[in-house]
């Protein structure tokens, strides 16, 4: 377990345990509660300057954008439909009206296309960062946990993977002219897209048996699935799914392209285990391995050779990837 | 209008309209919406360090409780049932794994007390202050909103006013030994307790034609409740109930306890306009004043003079009282 999961281990303990009515709470993308007769999905997540963010190369829509776009990521790994949202704007003085304004204008823009409804929140000043906490409710018709994958599912990814990071990392090196350069990896790190209408379809297909987003990167987020379902995964470096300019960006920048794909957050791709894949499936899922028995996640090379992944995506305690910076 | 109030309908502006299902958006305490058949009250509330608390008299404990009342008072003041909690917390690199699982102690005690199930949350790191922003979730069979007072209403409060800025006074001056001299206001702006059972009692009366509580002072709360009503409110110097341990620290401090009761906040007393008082109600329901045509605020002197009441309470985009600090 990363230090963020034994961490969050130790403060659950200082709560109470949770009514029959809650069937996932925290442990999963997002907790559901049973409610007149359907499921409630409920996420928060945060994004916090200095941290998730530099202003330096974020504009205001694009962070209004970026954390609704996180929630909403929450809300279709559990195949749920977007209702509402609440928002908290922590605002230094440093930041005006002007600016919050096209905070709001980026999840405004969002949330209309969604659709979710921006219902309530919160404005305080800060004396520090300028930070969003979203959260963001939904309603499903079924269960779909990280748990349930069971030896011999396949392991499936939505996209590609690594193209934020790659869009990180080229914004730290040059900047917003980064955006000149590398357009499409950039973009899916300032604006990233949840893949609603996939994890509709995904959950439609009744073959998923877990499902969860990669939002702290592939190697942190394959292990939490892994340990909620008691399996283990194998995941094959020659299938995984790299964009062309995130490897373009990895050799300008002397980065290893697999490394970004298996440890870099903030991708939004969904991570399935089906039985069989699909025949309804989103057009970019791909088989990237298989559910085994054996505990643990497994890297499996070009030939054959398996060798143990660790988790060093994106530890929020440590706000930092353990892989890179 | 508050700068806050005014900024907050700029804002709104850039969020699409909400769809029909949404029965109250913001500019109520919590929103409203229709969920299979019933009423979801959805809010959110924030605590950050260095404008709601100030680590050198607060307790990690404490601070948990704090934000987790101020939540269950929104939902209280819709007449709603806590269900289910999602809590954010922000922590600066200086707060270790001890204060935070203080923290999450003080949300657990009153989370059983309430009770309500903390189902998920978040926790990054904060370059800056610490801070806590806490979505609660309830459900209500009807509407108690604040419009609907009506000319002739009596206006009433729980409780007495003035305690927890008194208590937050005190603390500034004297700091923890604040405690030993004053405690009942000390503990009000401490541990401040949601007045959930006087809600429920004041919802089955059938007699509230509004509702809200008061978090942000008196004089800014009630200017809120009149302008949503599109009423005007009285409120009576004479009968206002200020609690002799808040006229004691005023008197301490050289401070006027009327000023206090009229502008200090975070008293999360519940402000009703009731059509006739309930017989059955909250033992500490008091008249204050009443309900009529001419909109506005206005304070009736002993002598039965009016002028009108401006709104000096907390201004969460100035983080302070207009009124005194």
């Amino acid at each position: 377990m990363t230090t963020e999961d034994l961490l969050i281990q130790r403060l659950l303990r200082r709560l109470p345990a949770p009514r029959p009515y809650v069937v996932a709470g925290i442990g999963d993308d997002a907790a559901l509660v049973r409610w007149e007769g359907g499921l409630v999905a409920a996420t928060t997540d945060s994004l916090v300057e200095g941290v998730h963010f530099d202003l330096a190369y974020f504009e205001a829509g694009e962070i209004g954008h970026k954390a609704l776009a996180a929630s909403l990521s929450d809300l279709a790994s559990m195949g749920a439909e977007p209702r509402f949202a609440l928002v908290t704007v922590g605002v230094p003085d440093t930041v005006g009206a002007d600016f919050l304004e096209r905070i709001y204008e980026g999840i405004g823009a969002l949330a209309r296309r969604a659709p979710i409804d921006v219902i309530g929140g919160n404005l305080t000043r800060s004396p520090g960062p300028l930070f969003l906490d979203l959260a963001a409710i939904g309603s499903t018709p079924k269960l779909l946990l990280r748990k349930g994958a069971r030896p011999g599912d396949t392991l499936a990814v939505t996209g590609d993977l690594g193209a934020s990071a790659a869009g990180l990392q080229a914004l730290k090196r040059w900047g917003r002219e980064a955006l000149g350069r590398y357009p499409a990896v950039v973009l899916r790190h300032l604006r990233p897209e949840a893949r609603l209408e996939a994890a509709r379809m995904l959950a439609e297909s009744g073959r998923v048996t877990a499902l969860m987003d990669v939002s702290d990167g592939l190697s942190t987020d394959a292990a939490r699935l892994a340990r909620s379902s008691g399996v283990g995964l194998v995941i094959r470096a020659s299938d995984f799914p790299i964009a062309e300019a995130t490897a373009a960006v990895a050799r300008e920048l002397g980065l290893d392209p697999l490394e970004l794909a298996l440890h870099g957050g903030e991708d939004y791709a969904l991570l399935a285990a089906v039985d069989g894949m699909p025949t309804e499936a989103p057009s970019d899922l791909h088989a990237i391995g298989e559910v085994i028995d054996e505990p643990g996640v497994w890297l499996e090379s070009i030939d054959g050779h398996r060798s143990p992944l660790a988790p060093r995506g994106w530890d929020h305690t440590r706000a930092n990837y353990t892989a890179f910076r």
